[in-house]
């Protein structure tokens, strides 16, 4: 960040009066632009023993595999969200039962947060951002083709015990993946 | 938003090519500004039966209780700026135990997460935020002065059921506040 976004003029960092870290602050109009975590918001959708999962048409980790999940945008709740992005990289209708794994990621400033869902039907199909979408039975998951730490982690929560009651919490301190 | 907080220049409202939605992209880089919903994180903070609360000494609702809760920042695990935020609001050492209850609360772009902590010892006292902090026994709860409908639906869904292991979530799809 450079410049203020509301009225164009330069931003420092400086420490604002009555808080204790650095902001970017306009040197115009005085406006401190504070950056916060974005949440992304998945499913882990389920038919029978089997786990419905994308292959990445898009980078990072293109042609690796993962939960459909994406940034919760403006306006939604944590399960419109990922509902939608369910619907938009894997072009399949689900029904959420309820929240499963949490994933802190401070060293990217995210937050994952999975649902547990059941596939409404059989058909779905690749949406833009995905090459392939398949069910695979959960003892045959390959995990060394999944894409991202928290979807390993919401995944190996759910075939280590799908009935539990209790939300799964973790935080990923530093990048698990060797690029 | 009205400048690009890259480069200086104007931003446009527009769609992006790949995107079903309008965001502020710059007529001059062409850098697209995405904005995302905000995280609050927070504490029930039980002692015995009771409850500890914080009276609000500003602005939004000056003056009403809350838990001690705030906006998470970057480099923040959920649990540490929960940590963080009762430390700053209420002077209080705290242990979590688990995560309890999540708002969406789609209309003013904030997710609430509250988790359950446990007071570590009885030393605790206003922080600049408050003008008081107090410990109150769960069945005396004045409900007419919380001050946020999240706060009202964790501590609600804590007297409730204190030792349910479901972590409660729900949707406040517009204001629940008379002003």
């Amino acid at each position: 960040m450079n410049f203020c976004s509301k009225c164009g003029h330069p931003v420092q960092l400086g420490i604002p009066p009555d808080d204790d870290r650095e902001r970017h602050i306009c040197q115009s109009c005085g406006m401190v632009h504070y950056q916060n975590p974005k949440l992304i918001v998945g499913c882990i959708i389920h038919w029978e023993d089997n786990i419905l999962l994308c292959k990445r048409a898009i980078e990072p980790r293109y042609g690796l595999w993962t939960t459909p999940a994406g940034f919760l945008e403006n306006g939604e709740s944590l399960e419109e969200g990922a509902v939608r992005e369910t619907w938009e990289e894997a072009r399949a209708e689900v029904e959420i039962s309820r929240i499963f794994a949490i994933s802190s990621l401070p060293h990217i400033n995210q937050i994952y947060v999975h649902f547990l869902a059941k596939l409404k039907h059989l058909n779905f199909s690749p949406g833009p951002e995905s090459e392939d979408v398949q069910l695979f039975h959960k003892d045959e998951i390959d995990w060394d083709s999944i894409a991202f730490s928290a979807v390993s982690f919401a995944l190996t929560s759910y075939v280590h015990d799908p009935d539990s009651l209790q939300v799964y919490c973790n935080t990923i301190i530093k990048r698990q993946w060797t690029e």
